[in-house]
């Protein structure tokens, strides 16, 4: 499915105090953009699944996102902030990073932020860990620990 | 999965010389503007898909929707027109009719209309038929009936 | 902008002791699914936005929504929570009514509901009030008014 | 607007007889999926909107963009033609070229690619170009040339 190595202009981690962090960038593209002029608020939210993507790449978990994320980790929750507006053409850089692994779920968190560092929309999304049977179950020790950075799954 | 009925207010079919033609009516969105501060144009088309669903309802040919739109009717080919943009909070008239039935495809045009009946974005789709095994296969007789408005599947 | 009367089909008005309730439907567009053959989760917060619009004018605050909630009345935070998915060919019920006015924000709650009135998505936005020049400020005691069913603007 | 030096990776211009065709890479983002598991296809044409971005770019047109396709360079025709689906997670080649300058417009083709350089989807936009007051008017010499390839507006 990825079909290229990838370069480091495509994801980057820095390593900090908790835990692994991922940074993608992307272009905004006009199709996000709305009538006052900026992004619409729920583009930043699907740039959080762009930063979840690009989490789950460089931390080796493509065949669990694939599974996973696609598959049974859906969304439970999700909220954003905004800050300040992106516009059609900025460059945004966005931060990835896993602030809660609980036995049932994970929380991600986010920032999208503009070229000189300054946030524009920072927020968290929550998702269940499901069994092919379509119920929540308590995330496999080898995923948890490959979440956080810790391991391989 | 239609849990009510239909009101004339959701959909309308208007019986013309070139068979029946659908219209239903939907308000202009904020996350469908952009910033030129009108509609983007990829939304007229998802407005035809609109115009589709209403159609398919409106001949009552919801199960055949349900399978077949959603599974097993992909678009094969889609063209627009733009005459002029509609805006955040219009009300928006889209008028679904099929065009052409072919042995393994149908084409559908559609005319996105404003309020005083002037033409926003005109427009076709056209579907492929698929088996379950995902080849494209001739209509069924009763499915091209139906759709050209002469019996019910 | 509003080019004709609304029926009841579009918007319904119910009083509560929490203030009015604003209640609009939708069909669920297969545009707004995803690969797990649900709603994707954003989408649901665009409906946020159509029950928003609904609510502006099921209160008759047409002309503050088109000055304000397009051009300076942006949103500063959202938040859902995600309780069971919707799918291609629902009708959605979404419920919005104002769970608070500050002096310079206000916060919309909402519902999406299923045609037998389960849960299917509940948030909330906050929106800043803007003057001309772009800064926040507080919000006019007319519209404040009108926004929780006291008087019109 | 454009703040970063571009990378290699980011866009490559490819000189040919029929003029110079610009190839950028995407993602596949689950949210650009539906309910049949594949690209919707309305995104494929916002990623004809990402070529055109990358076309500008490449070309050095960044300000004529800024000015022009966000604010008087309406689309005012798209017609395209699927092949083959893209699915999430996927790495998608856009492709983009001048089919055609007119004296008042100018028509991009596109092609997007998977990796192995099949074709998935194809089309063409053709764009007006308006005045500041909103008046299709002729393209200004610099900038057809500089459509073409031949030269910097």
């Amino acid at each position: 499915m990825e079909s290229r190595p990838l370069s480091r202009d495509d994801v980057r981690i820095v390593r900090s105090a908790q835990g692994p962090i991922v940074e993608t960038d992307l272009w905004v593209r006009f199709a996000e953009t709305d009538a006052m002029g900026v992004v619409y608020h729920t583009h930043y939210i699907v740039w959080f699944e762009v930063g979840r993507g690009a989490y789950w790449r460089a931390l080796g978990l493509g065949q669990v996102h694939a599974l996973r994320d696609a598959g049974a980790f859906p969304v439970a929750a999700v909220e954003a902030r905004y800050h300040a507006p992106a516009r059609y053409g900025d460059r945004v850089i966005v931060r990835t990073r896993v602030a809660e692994v609980r036995s049932r779920s994970v929380t991600f968190a986010y920032e999208c932020l503009d070229q000189a560092g300054a946030r524009l929309v920072t927020g968290q999304t929550t998702h269940l860990f499901l069994d092919a049977s379509g119920h929540a179950v308590r995330l496999p020790e080898a995923v948890r620990r490959a979440l956080i950075g810790e391991a391989q799954p």
